[in-house]
């Protein structure tokens, strides 16, 4: 048992680094920093910096950034998407959640340390460690927001900001800035002009008990908003560059000015009497420009708290002339979405379902042949979007993880990782579509063999979960962490969980993940996620009230259902949404001629009958709770 | 019909004070408070301050104070137990929230405003408004958190510090500090000696990762709890004034020295060998012996946020000496019963059936018949509880209300108020009990006439929140708002719902409300509530899971209970529980001799069985809603 055991270990190569032997284990995944680092510490010197912070963001405070943007990327080697380095002259320090440890160890080198604590207590504890009293801790003010930045100061240590980026500096082949033109989105997509959404909010700031006399945009999806205009700065995410400031009387556009055409200009001056009138500015030019402004008397600035970058809030003194909320009234407004918003992003769901059926259609035919990896299912699947009308690429970067991966909450695969998918392992799909009309999310798990008992109690219950959220009633107004444990009860009940949280907003056309997400760690395996649009429902005796309307359309794998552990409410619910994709999807199958794919779901949504009990034996083999520890998604 | 109407609005006195009218109109409850007010006033002039914060609690931030601590009662005639007052040289208001509005408006003659937005910022606002720049804001430190008193902190006004509390000098008849004995737990109901408990914080302040050398204790639960002393100082808590500095070598005792006797003072040096001897000093030192121990070198003391007064706080200079969390180590440790806690408790919840059962066999006979208030139902069952072993008084003042006055949260009957009980209208009654095993909280919902459908349907659904919550399993460390839903789940499926928290923590022999309440607002009519014990539950797959154990042993009212609303799991709860009613309170009501009492407790355990759906017409009379709103309390 004992040489089998060593051959297992020997049969895998080490994935990740070793840096206590001599010489340190690397894989050949880890990228060596020793020259960016050596020329980073050369910059810091003469600035007479003890400490240099390094944050994975951008100006925008994006959770996607651009590739010019990725300099915590550049400086460590790892590239997940949350993360903050700090460089002193003889450490280099990178902290990261446990969704992204395992990535990191395989990317950095040993000049990196690992830390696993990701509060800002802990970076201030090391900077205190690391930083002598009286020294000087180094920061670019456009990558902080003013949340994120009143913790980090510590106790006779001095924060130095600097406003040229001291990575900008060494990086030489940094991705120039885009160039390429903004679009606006055609009108049968739009409700409100952006000539309406800027009164609506003129009005809210009137309405403000402090009386801003302006407003501040600085979160990309704010301004692309305001305008109905969209990009593509930013992967994923149809953004550009830009801050908007909103005054009662002005709108100062902030943009990399020859990206817009002469058809935008006349699009942004169209209603060019009065206040109605975008002013474009160079993008560069908001520093200056916000100085002025704020140098007038009886101004006032109201900015978001949670994504205005230092570097605009500094300047806005005295503290009088500033209005602080955790989010702009745009951000609010713009998550309640309009009746057009509404009608359409179900159309867009519509269409994203043949896509994902056509996926699993396909893994279900060409898996048990032969040589389908991870990769390439991802692949296919952002194929058959590309065929859907108005898409416009994928929202986010495809998980596609069997077996071990699934247990990865964000494992994306890559040429190197990508496994073999077969009919022995579970599969884990999280994709989504950029459309015009909306932005899809969803997650399948499937099973091309026989599932054991584990997987599919787990997979039931897991959905038993997405079951209990989408029907629940609820007040409006009740904040999600409020009602996510529904989405874990049936799993509690048998000891499992999932450690990370259970949904997010999602934008139309804009950001996969809009809002706060509810709360947020790591875990593994199986994962069903959809997309539901919050909807008035009538109660017997009360009145705002709300419950869930599911917009996915997708059917969950009926080999890993195991109906007998359903509810009869549970069992009626899922035949509902059934005979719904039949409704909804059956049609434009039928409009795209695909009568594969319309047999294919109709065998997918067949009724479900009330099952007898079926004892559920529990798999013998403990260690596959690991692997299937659930997780669930929705909203 | 109006005339109808104005007849019924003359038959009531208005209880409630109406101070735009001229004259204002007093109810004969308000409290003439020119005289304190205007001897305040001449206080403050000397002082320079332009406003003079009186916040409701004592030193050691207690939820229930002694007379002698009610300065905000003695100025604004309020006696709620939640709510801060400031007074300037023209204006006084009062803050409190709306559990209490009714009472302020009852209490508050027309020299105070009510100020019903009770966050910090709304108080800061006010100073703002009415305090000029440059002016001071008197404060007593001693009646101040830390972290209350940061938010205080308004632009370009002064917060003056002032050690003499100003209401103190105006306030000629307030009662004398308290010169009775403590007394010390008898062994029977203690597992850990106070030397074990010493021991085991010093050993949680060796792990402290900021190596505390002396810990401060200033809440009254943890001096109690760490010595096994009580004191009657304050009302329904049995707790001494008192604050503790432990030290790693040392252990300072802060009391009122008179009133510890000989017996005690043997007690307390029982093991005066080193490090575990207690050294008594006056309360009143503990400003001084604080300041000469921060003095020392090397000394770092370890404070709670939450509950250290200012006055304390701001002797722990310079900040390298100060270590803070929210809750002191004997908090955290002090919330989870030891073994021998949780047996006692069960005993004493036991005897407090039968007291609670006395109550509701009694009123069943004589409401319909005659003259029973509220307030004689309330000193009914506390007189009960008094026969009872080891029974050391009423836990918390008795909410005893009928018909509208149940919808007051917190209503406590009076003279004045007091309504009769009649089969027409519902009863709740919320109370507990002292005893030296345990501290009791029940609260029941009954009604000795016909209910309407809709009292039925709104009780029933309370109910099943109850139990819903009840048989719940969760993961080791979930935080109860996390799972609190699952008390208004029923209720919000019908448009429901309730306007104030679900749960607290309590003590034994201790504050009924121990740990902080998992939210807190206010709502209407129909309560249940128990307390539960979390204990381990064996689960299918994993460890670390708990569920509730309850510990409250008295039936709720059957002719409430609609069930065919209950999902078998629910009915089989209630069977259950109703199973252990009569194990657990039957020997124990044939070992006290009450033979009827047993049989009216076998009436009304009688098992359920599954009923038909009976078709539970909405009562015509929406108005009701009002009425019945739901609220539900667990644990």
């Amino acid at each position: 048992v004992l040489s089998g055991h060593l051959f297992c270990a020997a049969a895998y190569e080490r994935t990740e680094r070793n840096c206590s032997l001599t010489p340190p284990y690397l894989p050949s995944t880890a990228v060596n920093t020793s020259i960016q680092l050596q020329e980073l510490r050369a910059q810091m010197l003469p600035l007479n910096v003890s400490a240099y912070i390094i944050p994975g963001t951008d100006a925008h405070l994006s959770e996607y950034i651009a590739p010019r943007d990725a300099r915590m990327a550049f400086m460590t080697g790892f590239t997940g998407s949350a993360g903050t380095a700090v460089v002193t002259q003889t450490k280099a320090a990178l902290w990261t959640d446990s969704r992204y440890w395992v990535q990191a160890e395989r990317q950095m080198d040993c000049n990196w340390e690992l830390q696993k604590d990701v509060s800002v207590i802990s970076v201030a504890e090391w900077l205190i460690s690391e930083v002598p009293a009286g020294g000087n801790i180094g920061f670019d003010p456009f990558l902080f927001s003013l949340s994120e930045f009143s913790p980090y100061l510590p106790h006779n240590r001095i924060l130095k900001s600097i406003p040229v980026n001291l990575v900008d500096q060494v990086w030489k082949d940094r991705p120039q800035a885009p160039a390429d033109s903004l679009t606006r989105l055609p009108d049968r997509v739009i409700q409100r002009t952006w000539q309406d959404k800027v009164e609506q909010i003129r009005s809210l700031m009137g309405t403000n008990p402090y009386q801003p006399t302006a407003l501040l945009l600085s979160a990309l999806d704010e301004t692309a908003w305001l305008f109905n205009l969209r990009g593509t700065d930013i992967p994923y995410n149809p953004f550009f560059y830009s801050y908007t400031l909103l005054t009662l009387d002005e709108i100062w556009l902030f943009v990399h000015t020859n990206r817009v055409t002469e058809e935008l200009k006349a699009y942004l001056s169209a209603s060019c009497t009065g206040s109605l009138c975008v002013q474009l500015k160079s993008y560069d030019s908001v520093r200056q420009n916000l100085t002025a402004y704020v140098a007038q008397s009886d101004v006032k600035v109201w900015i978001g708290t949670e994504y205005t970058n230092y570097a605009l809030y500094e300047l806005i003194t005295p503290q009088e002339k500033l209005i602080t909320s955790s989010y702009s009234p745009v951000l609010t407004t713009k998550a309640v979405k309009d009746e057009t918003e509404e009608r359409i992003l179900r159309e867009a769901h519509v269409r994203d379902a043949v896509a994902v059926i056509q996926l699993l259609m396909w893994l279900e035919k060409v898996v048990p042949a032969g040589n389908v990896t991870e990769l390439r299912a991802a692949e296919y699947v952002n194929h058959c979007r590309s065929k859907q009308k108005d898409n416009r690429g994928p929202s986010f970067e495809t998980i596609s993880a069997s077996g071990p991966n699934a247990a990865l909450a964000h494992y994306s695969p890559s040429e190197g990782t990508s496994r073999r998918l077969t009919v022995e392992e579970m599969f884990l799909v999280d994709s989504g579509g950029q459309y015009l009309d909306g932005t899809t999310d969803i997650t399948r798990t499937v099973h091309w063999g026989t599932p054991t008992d584990m997987q599919k109690e787990a997979f039931t219950r897991v959905l038993m979960g997405n079951i209990e959220i989408s029907q629940t009633v609820f007040p409006s107004g009740t904040s999600g962490v409020r009602i996510e444990m529904l989405g874990r009860r049936a799993l509690w009940e048998v000891g499992l969980n999932y450690g990370h949280g259970t949904g997010h907003g999602v934008g139309n056309y804009f950001g996969v993940h809009e809002c706060k997400v509810w709360s947020k760690e790591n875990d593994f395996g199986i994962r069903i996620e959809d997309i539901a649009v919050t909807v008035p429902v009538h109660t017997k005796f009360g009145h705002n009230f709300l419950t869930f309307d599911t917009v996915s359309l997708v059917p969950y794998d009926r080999k890993l259902i195991d109906t007998s552990l359903l509810s009869a409410k549970q069992l009626q619910w899922l035949n509902n949404y059934y005979e719904m994709i039949r409704r909804l999807v059956g049609p434009e199958l039928d409009k795209q001629g695909l009568q594969e794919e319309k047999d294919w779901m109709l065998r997918n949504t067949q009724p479900f009958t009330e099952a007898g009990s079926s004892a559920s034996v529990c798999s013998s083999s403990l260690t596959l709770i690991a692997l299937v520890f659930a997780l669930l998604h929705i909203i």
